[in-house]
């Protein structure tokens, strides 16, 4: 039975075989057929993976935010044929907040094997840094853009953490982070812990988690910067 | 300024320089201290870790869900005195579901600096092959074992994921699976998928993610393997 191998990719711009262990490596080595978010930026990392094949002469489909649905059910083709089949997304783990969860989806349905492999999570490494305790937690993606329901949801959210002793996570687009830091910090409640993970993986990693009382306002420049938000009102 | 590595390790009885990338490896090769969940387990991962120093001349601490709360700040002795420390928990990412993430939150507190390193995690490693898309997901922990809360427990979180367009993760006592299996087939809709990903990396990892309706029933012998749950009535 074929495989769809789920291979995570660095968060930076690194040589895979530093951020994939080599027991995780070996496993996709044989591949010849690859579904990629991007396939500019799958080649930069598959030139690095070390494949037993020649780059020119791999199957490379893409599957990303403009396929259509109905072309997905077609890149089950290598699959069908016998052929384990590896999917990349641009950054991370692929499945987790990309299009590349509707293969592993259609994956399931015609009954073939899906295998995950273990690679840089940036929410789980958001997490992890945090010291929330992680037994409970919710990741929300992108929160409104409009600055009034968006500070109404950075309410909600902190309401439940405390109501669910759960953290909550979310993203934002790099170039409103500080926008996004300034609504947190005169949202929240003084105690609320706020976790900002910026970078990570990279030299330039960035990890500020504090009360919002005792937050360094200013004093760090994350604009533009791939950052996680965590917001932790348990106590 | 002193570091505390949160360090993850496999998720079942490997080493651990198969399962922690090239890079991340050396970036603790040279500690000399740790805090650890379980001293006999940690010591069999700090074997394979390739440490420039011996084994029986580390720094080793507990801290586990025995450890009182006054003790915490102990732990940060070495990293006071301007050592790096790292943080093991007993299977997979420190700081995530253990009570390591004590200690990750009294180093922000103290102002030393925290790094997570990538390495497996069940809950990504079972939502990237659920197919769910991981837009949204929230992860409870363990459910409460009473079989009629549970039930109603598990309608809710049925509810939640089609509100809020919403993965919903959790884990179970693994002698529990059967019954947690048994419960969920009767308690959701047919068209609610259900993802059990079980022993997960190792030679026996077993993921099933179909329908309710679909699901194969009493095929698959989930019982005392380490397993994570995900409803998904997203469509």
């Amino acid at each position: 039975m074929a495989t769809l191998f789920l291979i995570p990719t660095p968060l930076g711009e690194m040589p895979m075989p530093d951020w994939l262990a080599p027991a995780q490596l070996q496993r996709v080595q044989h591949l010849q057929h690859f579904v990629v978010e991007t396939a500019k930026v799958a080649r930069r990392h598959l030139k690095t993976l070390g494949l037993h094949t020649p780059l020119q002469q791999l199957w490379l489909q893409e599957l990303n935010e403009h396929t259509p649905d109905h072309a997905v059910a077609a890149l089950l083709a290598p699959l069908q044929a016998g052929h384990d089949v590896g999917l990349i997304s641009d950054a991370g783990c692929p499945g987790i907040a990309d299009p590349g969860a509707k293969l592993a989806k259609r994956a399931h349905q015609a009954g073939f094997t899906v295998c995950p492999l273990a690679g840089p999570s940036s929410i789980v490494l958001a997490l992890m840094a945090s010291g929330s305790d992680g037994q409970r937690f919710s990741f929300h993606g992108y929160l409104p853009a409009d600055t009034a329901t968006r500070q109404q949801t950075l309410k909600q959210l902190e309401q439940r953490s405390r109501k669910e002793k759960a953290a909550q996570l979310f993203i934002e687009t790099p170039y409103r982070n500080m926008a996004m830091i300034d609504s947190l910090l005169q949202t929240l409640a003084p105690d609320t812990r706020l976790t900002v993970a910026c970078d990570l993986t990279l030299a330039s990693e960035t990890i500020i988690s504090q009360p919002v009382a005792k937050w360094p306002r200013n004093q760090v420049d994350f604009h533009k910067r791939p950052a996680l938000f965590i917001v932790d009102s348990t106590q």
